[in-house]
């Protein structure tokens, strides 16, 4: 049997993330190329940064508990990456092109924080406390990028897209 | 141009929500039957009710401000639904498997939190003050949503998963 334990959940929902965290890295330089906005611009580089450390501190939970990284495809993130390309590749004013832009990666970042929300639990109820640090270091990351991004939007950016027309 | 204004990234933002609540309708019977803890079931199917509710309240937003609703398909909970149908063809423990049918509609609602909360900020920088209430509505309902899995995971699911193996 495949999920006979939490524990088996509990690996399949960290090579989730890994998956995830992959998909996002190899997305983002596109997406972060089509931004004008300076300030949105810098938030979503740093949150690169921040995203390549996630995806090593999972190497690391890894790497202690004997899991494959790479044992799923996140079909979820598909998707979320898919509608981000789906929106660049329309004929956009560039600050509404910004607003959208943030959208999408506030999606891709709340699919993160139900992911790494979960998989913290998870490890908890294993007794995996050091894991459990890691997982929740990165799911602090992601719900403050979250916060930031939407300070931009509601700072600037929606703005500038209201008076773009 | 296919987005020149705010105006044209929030009717999108509504289409997307409504192709994601019917793709999520269409996807919640075949999740519910699996379930076996009954409080679980419970809360879904109440759940499904309001997502039904939530679709008619994006028709509703459609009808006043002339929006095509079918417009966009939702790819992102395409790949969310695709997620949720892998779980189910695994070979699992019954309890394994409500824990992580939970994992699956925390994220699908997680999406829903993100689209919603962009699409209530654009309504009311457009000054579509009866249209924001509607979508402040809806998300309001899936954070309850969020925090009432999170309730039964941590109230009995996820130990009856400790105990399955």
């Amino acid at each position: 049997m495949k999920l006979e334990s939490l524990r088996d959940l509990f690996e399949e929902s960290i090579q989730d993330l890994y998956s995830a965290e992959t998909q996002i890295i190899d997305a983002m330089p596109k997406i972060v190329a089509r931004v004008t906005d300076s300030r949105l611009k810098q938030a979503l580089e740093s949150h690169v940064l921040e995203t390549q450390a996630q995806k090593e501190r999972l190497e690391e939970i890894c790497e202690k508990l004997d899991i494959d990284p790479d044992g799923k495809f996140c079909r979820a993130t598909e998707g979320l990456v898919k509608e981000a390309n789906e929106l660049l590749s329309e004929d956009a004013a560039p600050a509404v092109l910004d607003a959208g832009i943030i959208a999408s990666v506030q999606k891709i970042e709340h699919y993160e924080i139900a992911g790494y929300g979960t998989a913290r639990v998870f490890a908890m109820h294993l007794g995996e406390t050091e894991v459990q640090k890691l997982l929740e270091e990165s799911l602090q990351e992601e719900k403050q990028a979250d916060v930031k991004l939407t300070v931009i939007a509601e700072g600037t950016v929606n703005e500038k897209a209201e008076g773009a027309s």
